[in-house]
């Protein structure tokens, strides 16, 4: 398998650092999966490939990723420019290449409009800049006052608070103005899907000239990728039989893009890590830490707005 | 507007009967909205279209039914060998169209077998006849050992009773041997949907060589296209991500599919309507009969296996 050890990285990591989002869902005390961190290549197989990122910063998604060295192969890392902290690279792979996907959902599949929930979190903060930046029209969709203002101050256009009575009209509103037929949940349980998918019908019924018994013809997706609450999905299917309510996951989306367009989202990200795509941590927390009772519930807590960074030095 | 008056034909109809299927979401007192009966042609636009028409038995579906003549566009009518009843042409539609869509969806988003519930319906008949012919697995669930016997006497190789206690390691089990991970629920409400896609990850996770959080990659598709059970469906989506349940309806399935791929269709139902896609009515009634509550009631019990034919000149 030459061509393949040929591709290989030795990589000197910088610093272990790890981003432990909340809405994960992790065994109290286990470590998270997703293992992120930068690193210098300090040896590199002799494909060109991999020689061109010999001395270089890169960031890196992997598991053993507490040592000091470690082998990836040159396609899985992405290169930094000189000077990001490990801090940094920490969160430069899921949340920015999710909330990049959603928007590139959406064009691929044909909508004009993006509504997505439990959204000042990490990911919705980025989703939010990243919209603002695109001219796409975004709906947040938050659970409270408080997390509507994290959205507001980032400049956020539409930002609904669910628990608000005037929710649901609202929502109707919004999803008319927008013409929003697509939706990222990250909640799941519940009638949060359903009610999306009601606002978008009467939405899409208030443009019907003739009445349908079917319902609008008008195509609802909601695409759930968390599960913020783990109850039952509960949908009424009170909007028509166009709609669509399916699983998601960051990692099958990419394969189906393909490398190219993958190297498209990655560029952006690198770019704009410091700007659209970077993240602020609630704490910076010990290995030890993660195995302690008081900081696992804080972790598992679920709690949006808040991430917790594990720092192995400490 | 010449070109479309050109295409037009006057029909005679022959009989206007009407197949009320019990499925069928119809208001109590309200005639069914689905109208197919035979009719010929006795006169015939200018168009090769129309005229190659001329003097055929058509069957139509349309409004406005309850005449003794009607027009219609060249285009919406189904040439019927000379001698085909009009009870025959009653049913010559939506049943036989659907459950050759089916098969059509799962060739065409690439499964390879088959689940239909509510099973042993007029449909569920149908489209066990066209999978026995074209070799195409299917697993039929019903809700008693009546109904299961109704689709073992057709030849129906796997039937499944979901009022079974042995239901679920049943459905795993055949779904396991058949790899099937497209559904058509007719049922809709509560766990029926969710339940086949807990069978089908059960199946495909037995098929994983690595443990995965996030479940298998293998997609699950249930696609809902009726309301027995007009209740909330519930989803555990204990299922991993790649999972999705869609609302499914003929007319925009048809649309995708383009007007050669519906002719071919088409011409399948003609040549089978006397076999695979005879209807068996539980009953023939009146018009005056569907605006009494008795017969309102029991044509909306929506009961598997009962059909009714509404015949005006009773």
């Amino acid at each position: 398998m030459k061509i393949l050890i040929s591709t290989i990285l030795v990589l000197s990591i910088c610093s272990p650092l790890i981003a432990a989002a909340p809405c994960d869902s992790l065994k109290s005390l286990n470590l998270p999966n997703t293992r992120v961190t930068a690193a210098t290549v300090v040896k590199a197989g002799s494909s060109p490939a991999a020689q061109a990122l010999m001395g270089k910063l890169v960031a890196v998604a992997s598991g053993s990723m507490y040592s000091q060295f470690k082998i990836a192969k040159a396609v899985e890392v992405l290169p930094l420019p000189s000077g990001t902290s490990a801090k940094q690279a920490a969160s430069c792979f899921v949340n920015p290449l999710t909330a990049l996907s959603m928007v590139e959902v959406m064009r691929r599949e044909g909508h004009k409009a993006l509504v997505h929930t439990a959204a000042a979190s990490n990911l919705g903060q980025m989703l939010n800049k990243i919209c603002l930046k695109d001219g796409v029209s975004l709906i947040s969709i938050v659970r409270n006052a408080e997390q509507a203002s994290i959205l507001k101050k980032d400049g956020a256009k539409i930002v609904l608070d669910s628990s608000s009575p005037r929710f649901m009209p609202e929502l109707i509103e919004a999803v008319s103005a927008t013409e929003a037929t697509l939706a990222f949940d990250a909640i799941g349980g519940g009638m949060t899907a359903s009610n999306i998918l009601t606002a978008m019908e009467a939405a899409a019924a208030a443009r019907l000239t003739a009445y349908s018994r079917y319902g609008s013809s008008t195509f609802k997706q909601v695409y759930i990728y968390g599960m913020l609450d783990t109850s039952k999905t509960e949908l009424t299917r009170s909007y028509g039989l166009s709609w669509s309510v399916s699983g998601w996951l960051l990692t099958p989306f990419l394969q189906k893009i393909g490398m190219a367009d993958v190297n498209r989202l990655r560029q952006r990200v690198v770019s704009e890590l410091t700007t659209t795509f970077a993240s602020h941590y609630t704490k910076e927390i010990s290995l030890r830490d993660v195995a302690t009772v008081e900081v696992a519930r804080a972790y598992n807590r679920r709690a949006t707005g808040e991430k917790f960074l594990i720092v192995p030095t400490l």
